[in-house]
């Protein structure tokens, strides 16, 4: 049996403290570095499904209309969504050996997996479209749930952020899509609504969730967006097409079945909507900027940062194999927890310093960070938790989602409590009548 | 420009829904993989605990009778700590390369570091406790914090689980180990009183406080646990040595600095404690070896799922590489989200179901998963917030853990809350009144 005298001078092979450092920030820089990458997949995955949102408007125009209007737009715009499709399949590929390799997430790569397949019907769609051998209702779900899939990609990529200033613009980012995608079908729902010449009761219910819907989205944007996007935001709140648009929302919500409108409306609607969106595009490409300049700055730093502690750990291995690493770290006292517990008697002294310091570091820099994730996090889980409320009561009670919406809604005005935390309830309360 | 038409046929690579099928389910794989690994390092991890605990109970009987009592046992007790440290070290060479290469979470490598860095200091303060020139009170802090380390490397470990099998069953670990941790601190803090003959009132209520401490760490293992080892608890909180264990309890939160005690009593807490300490352990090989089988068990599964959808992807493939992947996928009818849409006209149809029925079954799959193993993890987190609102709390106020303890306990009674509740709104003012 060995005593502990002889534990400290064998030399069998052991880990070592400073090797596990070293691992933990590598393991963030790759973290960082993988982000790099998946913004480039995330900008592709904004473009492609800002195309396909025009073509689900346009589409909705073209069958409103019987094939009237939009013959030609439509043509253009399948084209423009198919290039889009062309860049994010490459994205995609750049970074599929990274992604499957060293896989950071099973739901991110599953997710990826179903938007892919999602893709893969949209030529079958077009085709139905363009010989109107679907009804508008189903080409919409339809375009709703490939875009669906595509946001679950991003969605999932933001919950794989360990850093918290990265995690927090992702958060601005999904709400920020989330909220795009809701005044995208706004535009659809209407010009179907328009080019019809009438609104029926559903579709109308259907506006005004729409509407309630992004106002959720862009608060939580606005709350972690910074202030050069927050200057953009207020700039679009506050366009001058917003009266016009209001006119024609208090149409599409009020007007009822048996009144008909002037079906040339389905232009001007198409026409403000799109001003809208694409303005909501370009504060999404700034955002995506941003967060493409945060990632490289936060690189770099953690690369330096990096480079230092192994300059530090390579002193500490040139102090001599043979000496006992018991000495090197603690030369004397022993609550070695408190770096003024070391001798300041040479060389040990200094190095055993500065291997304590750097876990101390590293492990209060990591509990900071959690601290500041936690909110990104939450935001995240917020969402989640709100769709999973909202899927649940559609499957129970065979309502649409804007019903579900509704009566989350009224329960948290009677309750008097946050959106989140009723939808929480419900999904527990479920677990437990089960 | 292409056009949709010309699309389909072009053969440039393109990224394929099920690669990244097949790559999440093998992520998923490697984490359970890596928890067969692990649960032999977390076991190393619970049996060097386990021997630090007896040499920090002994240690101080051994300064408390100013070196009379305990010499032997202690030398023993040292060398078996440092054959189970051996072993920790052994199995932790053993997953090094595949904890730092495919690095799961950078909390857990972080805290290895500093749960190897803390072992380094054992052996100073060994020799230290030997020549009785250090005190009781140092001496166990000292031990405490190694193990607080330790700790901390398993409850990291369950943070990396997406299994929600394996994640409840390192809840119920994590909790157990807590709670055994808090009786050992009670045997030693009341072998320091016992052998000294007297209890100050600080050391009173550190004992008053590690007794509730206890209570609420095997409160949240009792959820997560199985029948059998329910079974074990039961037995254990019924065990006969109860009796005089909670006499010697009352005398030792009671007696005061000033009432002398039969220093004698030091030997039979010891004994009492270290029988029920044993038995907590012994609980706790239980719990080790149900996750064991747990793991090989969903270990075997996912493989065999795996195997069974690689062996449908490759029947896929063999339908030839110049078959137009739209039509197998769907051979008609575009709402091809649901299964039923696919015509029944052949081996494409066939194929497209499958594909269609595996990424949808893999996204329900996780659904389901996530919804259990929030709960877990939301174990995980309480325990986390109020580690940090206590830490706080000693900080701001420089009081001890004990006090902030207290503090928390009062305001979640004052209050009618739960304590992770209290904790979290402290931890959330600090950060606005920051």
């Amino acid at each position: 049996m060995m005593t502990a005298e002889k534990m400290g001078s064998t030399h069998r092979p052991r880990p070592r403290a400073t090797d596990y450092l070293i691992a933990s920030k590598r393991c963030e820089l790759r973290n960082l570095e993988c982000f790099l990458q998946m913004g480039k997949l995330v900008l592709s995955i904004g473009n492609l499904i800002h195309h396909l949102q025009r073509e689900r408007g346009a589409s909705n125009v073209y069958l409103g209309s019987k094939g009237e209007r939009f013959f030609d737009e439509l043509g253009a715009m399948v084209s423009n969504s198919n290039q889009q499709q062309q860049t994010f399949e490459y994205e995609l590929l750049e970074i599929q050996a990274e992604l499957t390799s060293h896989p950071a997430s099973i739901s991110l790569l599953n997710s990826i997996a179903a938007a892919l397949h999602g893709l893969d019907i949209l030529p079958v769609l077009r085709a139905d479209i363009r010989r109107q051998s679907v009804s508008a209702e189903i080409a919409i779900e339809s375009y709703n749930e490939r875009i669906r899939h595509l946001l679950a990609v991003v969605f999932e990529a933001a919950e794989t952020v360990v850093d918290p200033a990265i995690a927090g613009m992702l958060v601005a980012m999904v709400n920020l899509m989330q909220g795009k995608e809701m005044a995208g079908q706004e535009r659809a729902s209407g010009s179907l609504g328009f080019s019809r010449g009438h609104f029926d009761s559903a579709l109308s219910r259907r506006i005004a969730h729409l509407i309630d819907a992004q106002e959720r989205s862009f608060a939580v944007f606005e709350r972690f967006a910074d202030e050069e996007l927050l200057m953009l935001w207020q700039h679009h709140t506050n366009a001058e097409y917003w009266r016009d648009l209001q006119h024609l929302r208090g149409l599409a919500c009020s007007v009822g079945r048996y009144k008909p409108l002037d079906t040339n409306l389905s232009g001007q609607w198409f026409e403000l909507t799109t001003q809208r969106i694409d303005e909501l595009k370009r504060i999404e490409d700034t955002l995506e900027d941003h967060f493409h300049r945060r990632c490289i700055a936060r690189y770099t730093e953690a690369r330096s940062a990096l480079t230092h502690e192994e300059d530090l750990m390579d002193a500490l291995d040139d102090a001599g194999p043979d000496q006992d690493p018991m000495r090197a770290l603690c030369t004397g006292d022993y609550p070695g927890d408190k770096p003024d517990a070391y001798r300041s008697d040479g060389v040990g002294q200094k190095l055993g310093r500065s291997v304590f310091e750097l876990v101390q570091q590293q492990a209060v820099r990591l509990e900071q960070l959690s601290g500041e994730l936690r909110l990104a996090r939450e935001a995240l889980e917020d969402r989640r938790t709100l769709e999973k409320a909202v899927l649940l009561l559609m499957k129970r009670q065979r309502i649409s989602d804007d019903e579900a919406h509704k009566q989350l809604r009224k329960l948290a005005m009677d309750q008097g409590r946050k959106l989140p935390e009723v939808a929480r309830s419900v999904l527990e309360m479920t677990a437990l009548l089960r």
